[in-house]
């Protein structure tokens, strides 16, 4: 009996996959491509230390091999707490290799929230830098399992809380260990919780593909030539560090530690080691404005800044350029890698007075190249709404640089994975061009009347006032309308006086009725250790509001 | 009965591959992206036509519908016989855009060779420049299926061949197409034949992931920045044409079109439209230098070329420099989607001489960032050779970027894929920084008394002559050592007088005896479309002049 074979197309026949023409994408191969060509430049400096890329590939594989000795095998969890210093940075190399998962926590989380990372995330290893060790302390001992603690003592305190230290670790391993690539691209990478503004923290599992086509895609979109220097003003513990972990070896260029963003350091660092690039949430460049305003602190520049994680205000854009930095606005989740959107620059925008410049940059743009679509949908009907500037729906991306899922929450990942995209709850219009700009969280958006009125417009009229440092707008309760704005700000130093009726009447002259704030409250905003600030703590106080 | 699961590590839990978070890669997404980002851009320039991103995407979408409506289906072959013109890239586009698969062909092959490949490639399209109407035609008539040929009339000389114009069927498809995306990255993209030095052309299969991960690395490698021009001096029907058709559109940047390479065209091009980057054979640049030398021609510079194709003497990179262009030296394969390997610039570079800089420039270098490993091993053993800048073996390829394999040739994909690696057939040494220089094809290395003998290392020396333009050493028979080196030499229109003897006094103060060529044979040397030289023919001419 003859079976028919199906039809093959010859472009199918005997061209199948094999270990010469597929290999597994990961983005630790450019780890180790930096450290075989460029093995005596300076890969890592922090304060006085220096470590090339030969120090850097030889460090973390010893750090593998001894995690290995130490028990830890593939899909394991190791989690660090620690800001970015050489350690943080090692373990994003030295964990993969033994095919673990890293899982970096916020180091400005509570103590119970970080005892329920390290439960959820099944941690078996904590790396802990020693000024966060009674932070750790504490979150240890609400945990039923042991873990395996390593004090990191880059402070050189001597206040470890940990069985082993993690100098001593690194030295005990083998450089000649054999590190493990993954199997399958789709191998889980690392473990990162969201700053979970309400409810518990929710583990983004990253996969090796989406890493490797993001750290390449950086390059693409920030046009990055030469030798970057690349200042950490970014929490690496952030969204995979927006997979510049990954990008600068790419390009072999040299990652600058920075434990905390301290403005005066940051100018310092700048011209001391010729920085050319950094990245950070707005709030980074605020603080460098601020400093700069005190007339003491100058660049050589230009200094090429990357910012996201929340809207910058056009403001923010305009007086940070005027110092000689040049920024690339990107909109990004933890759920997509970090930077997913680019406000990809137009020629004609040279064109533009600074004013305008700023605020057309202020737009979260348009999708990276390696995003295969973003769009803003009706979440009900999963249409397209109209290019107009006006009309809102609701951030949704499709692309490799997706999460695999949340981890052991499936619910969670269901609600997020639906028709094919990714729902960013994130709400937005589109401009005729095709650019997005941000409106608000869906969560955030404030119905009065059965309007919706997005927070983020009115925060930045807000923002036109010299003297607001911060502002943020939450809905408040409101008798007849149901929902109504509700104003924080906070404001500068050197401020003169201005009133919760100035204000208003600011917003009077500048937004329709319906969305002037119904009250003002002037004092510091709560925000997270990423910048965000913490609507759902205002959300709170203005509930008390109620008019 | 309760059968036991298998144990699932939680990081594999729930955390499937689906449609939000899992594309398959594919290089015509950078297209798509730039028609939506940057519509109004020009994309490429001819002559005096001038396309936008918008009308390059409307342009590839129609001839993509106009093909479908032809018959074309997934898996189908589409060829093209063309230069550097419009037609040619957006055939790049286009084909794939129904799911067929692009061929090609090299405009100077001759007419069996073009009917065996169209054969092979069981072509059913096939797109003619008038220019190569004959040549299309004399192939035509060898074949005995019928091809639907359709003329493109680039120079408007009224003289098609075909059924269908080009023009005519760009203008009758359809823009609102719906453009079909591979539903595997490891699909068919293109197919290139080798340019076949011995015996039948070979088909090389490339897939979409391969082109989108070159695509991307061209950026990094060359570390483009700004909105690049890029000027086709490379034939695109070379290996992909490097995968610039996607590199280009990935960054937004121009791409001028050149029908055939005229040096004083090629200046103008530069000068007229701000050209950035170009790339090509050494032959290409040799040309820059002849006609420069003439004393007419200048540019302002710097631009940019990425050269490869045949090893470059150390004189053309210095002579270029000088120029105002910017060499980057780069090598591959047809196999490998053009470039895989880079002369990746070190810091120290900079304080060497002019000269020092071009000879070290001149060896192949490292890895490409996203090719997973490369090395010279000994094919018999299989382990790299020592690192000493004289032992001989071959380059080993593993990467996402080399092909699926030969078409219709198992027997020769199986002797290239052997023990994990694509065996390139080149042969090089690895010095100690671990850069390899090309020694030699396998099959072009000369054995004499038992001794290996590289002819590129004998070329070199004859390059030093300033009155040689191009050089080529091969085998030829020998009663005593078994073969013996035999150099054709072809002088430069302006050299002064050199003899036989003059030559091998020079080779005899700059070589061991044993590599001091027996014979000198003066007069032009024959070379490929891509300007390589066609060392068969020499040995043919050689195998006559037995010592």
């Amino acid at each position: 009996m003859h079976v028919q074979p199906d039809f093959v197309s010859m472009f199918e026949r005997d061209l199948d996959r094999n270990a010469a023409n597929h290999v597994p994408l990961t983005p630790t191969a450019f780890l180790r491509r930096a450290a075989q060509v460029f093995p005596d430049r300076i890969a890592v400096i922090h304060g006085e230390r220096r470590y090339t890329y030969r120090e850097v590939w030889e460090r973390s594989t010893r750090f593998a091999s001894a995690l290995e000795r130490s028990g830890i095998k593939p899909g394991d969890t190791v989690s660090i707490l620690a800001p970015n210093i050489p350690a943080m940075i090692e373990a994003h190399y030295a964990v993969p290799m033994v095919g673990a998962v890293l899982n970096p926590i916020n180091i400005r989380l509570d103590a119970s929230t970080v005892a329920f990372i390290l439960s959820h995330a099944e941690a078996k290893v904590l790396l802990v830098d020693t000024e966060f060790a009674d932070l750790a302390a504490a979150a240890l001992q609400l945990l039923d399992d042991p873990v395996l603690v390593v004090d990191i003592d880059d402070l050189g305190t001597g206040r470890g809380i940990g069985t082993l230290d993690y100098e001593s670790l690194v030295e005990s391993g083998d450089p000649a260990f054999e590190c493990r690539a993954p199997a399958d691209e789709w191998e889980a990478l690392l473990l990162s919780y969201t700053s979970g503004t309400t409810g518990d923290p929710k583990g983004v599992v990253y996969h090796h593909r989406g890493a490797y086509v993001n750290a390449l895609a950086n390059v693409a979109v920030w046009r990055i030539s030469g030798t970057p220097v690349y200042l950490w003003t970014l929490p690496i513990f952030h969204s995979l560090g927006w997979c510049f972990p990954w990008t600068i070896p790419l390009m072999g260029g040299v990652q600058v530690c920075l434990r905390k963003i301290d403005p005066g350091q940051v100018f310092e660092l700048i011209r001391r080691h010729g920085v050319t690039h950094m990245a950070g949430a707005p709030i980074v460049l605020q603080m460098l404005i601020e400093a700069a305003s005190a007339g003491t602190e100058t660049i050589e520049g230009p200094v090429r800044v990357m910012t996201a994680a929340s809207p910058p205000p056009a403001s923010v854009i305009e007086r940070i350029e005027a110092m000689g930095f040049e920024t690339l606005h990107v909109y990004g989740l933890t759920e997509v890698f970090g930077p997913a959107v680019v406000s990809e620059p137009q020629d004609y925008w040279a064109d533009l007075s600074v004013e305008e410049r700023a605020r057309i940059k202020a737009r979260q743009g348009v999708a990276y190249p390696t995003v295969e679509a973003m769009d803003v949908l009706d979440p009900e009907t999963m249409r397209p709404v109209p290019r107009d500037g006006s009309t809102m729906g609701e951030v949704m991306i499709r692309s490799n640089t997706v999460m695999k899922g949340y981890l052991k929450n499936r619910a969670a990942s269901d609600a997020v994975f639906r028709d094919g995209w990714f729902h960013t709850g994130d709400i937005a219009v589109v401009y005729p061009d095709g650019y997005i700009e941000l409106k608000d969280r869906s969560k955030d958006v404030i119905i009065s009347g059965g309007e919706n009125i997005s927070s983020i417009e009115i925060e930045q009229v807000l923002y036109r006032l010299p003297q607001v440092a911060n502002a943020a707008v939450v809905a408040m309760p409101h008798r007849k309308w149901g929902e109504a704005p509700c104003a924080f700000v906070e404001m500068r130093n050197d401020a003169g006086e201005l009133t919760e009726a100035d204000i208003i009447d600011h917003c009077r002259e500048n937004l329709a009725k319906f969305k002037v704030p119904g009250r003002v409250v002037f004092g510091p905003i709560p925000k997270t250790a990423t910048g965000k600030i913490q609507k759902f703590l205002l959300r709170e106080k203005a509930a008390l509001l109620q008019q």
